[in-house]
């Protein structure tokens, strides 16, 4: 199996080997846009943390109250995963569908069970981008989140996995957010203003399941989610890892014979 | 591979082939107190269904409030599953720990997606016995139910799947439900009184996430549920479907090598 890594000048390296063990360089190369990446890893699940930026808590105060006092975490199932330039698909009958843009953890070979917050960062592979897409109406009428963030598509991953970022390694503390739709900035933030930083809530998560090797932590979101629509294309960009773009398109334009993965 | 199944006599005997393609029996059999039975199924996801029995929904009316007007969902991550005899592990500091016995639907090979009700139970493998384990008071303060029900070992799940229920094949709309607690009956209710059938469940899922091969739905608990604590043995029985048995331990007593699975 073979994997595409980016290098400096914009081109795609062919790799050999999983990329939680010894790789190497094939010497093939391809310009990206002669090439589909897939979502860079397939998860186990999806672990998400609810109400972790000041800023978005407050914007959202009417729907999902108050800061918590201990992380918030919800599950995406690994169903609604999708991968870069994939379709985000509306269901049918939606009108407030949201982007919300994340830092992703992928966690690495080790997992991670009963980990100190001192050792979090061990059991991290590396960081991707997420967007953890959410119906707005059925999150306020179901009150628990599952569905309103569950859809098949409703799980952007990607464009790659970062394992070094520039100058900080795997220190994501202070990276920023923005997410655009149509190329209007819609969201901005920067994760040092994470109410819980990713040690934290590796160590959390991780006592109360266990993280396996691969599954996802999305980390909270920044202020201004909003609505997108069929024909739109959002674009949600982390400082270090690149932009994670797709398209929106209604489900039922979109065969289904793609949907299962 | 080979699995265990139960006959008549109690014996468990030896299948050689993966349950969803052409199984045989290699002869081999085995008194069922001298084996181990895993989980019968390792899902991708476990699908719940909160509040779908009346007499349930009346005795947690102060935590979770009135009957949904459509399927409420939430996910058990597959960290939780266990099997038959495996422990329940209380996490450190917990005293409010809840059993919720509940008919464990098995998606077939062909997975389910947008699939009506009509269609519903040709997607369906067999049914099992799950366990919904809750921790009552973290489902209270989060909101979310994630942390409260997705602890390592909240999934029981056993003892073994049913393909063809007595008399009724792969009917389950009326079978009897009951859960004991160190002998003495504590939940005790009928799968005809769901508030919503299996069929409507797995269309009404499949309509927002794939179900994939394997995938686990629990269609939720009736009223009953109460606290176990370590040194007590939980049964849940289901009419057609046998016993899934699980002792209860404190999660510190417990070496953290078999935690991962």
């Amino acid at each position: 199996m073979s994997f595409g890594v980016l290098d400096g000048d914009g081109q795609v390296a062919q790799i050999e080997g999983h990329p939680f063990g010894q790789i190497s360089f094939t010497g093939a190369r391809y310009e990206q846009a002669d090439i589909r990446l897939l979502s860079p890893i397939l998860p186990s699940k999806v672990v998400c943390v609810g109400k972790n930026y000041a800023d978005h808590i407050a914007e959202m105060k009417g729907l999902t109250g108050d800061a918590p006092k201990e992380p918030l975490l919800f599950l995406k199932p690994s169903t609604s995963v999708i991968g870069p330039g994939d379709a985000i698909r509306i269901p049918a009958g939606s009108t407030n569908v949201h982007h919300e843009a994340e830092l992703a953890v992928v966690i690495g070979a080790r997992g991670a069970r009963n980990v100190s917050p001192e050792q979090a960062l061990s059991s991290v592979f590396g960081y991707t981008i997420g967007n953890d897409v959410t119906e707005r109406d059925m999150q306020r009428s179901d009150g628990q989140w599952t569905r309103a963030k569950g859809f098949d598509s409703f799980c952007p991953l990607g464009p790659w996995i970062e394992t070094d970022l520039p100058g900080v390694g795997l220190d994501a503390a202070d990276l920023e957010v923005t997410c655009t739709v149509d190329g209007e900035r819609r969201q901005h933030g920067r994760t040092s203003s994470l109410i819980f930083g990713i040690p934290t809530l590796i160590s959390y998560i991780s006592r109360v399941m266990t993280l396996l090797p691969g599954d996802v932590v999305l980390t909270g979101t920044p202020a201004g989610v909003g609505p997108i629509r069929a024909g739109q294309r959002v674009e949600c960009t982390i400082e270090g890892l690149g932009t994670l773009a797709n398209s929106v398109a209604d489900a039922d334009a979109v065969s289904t014979a793609g949907g299962a993965r």
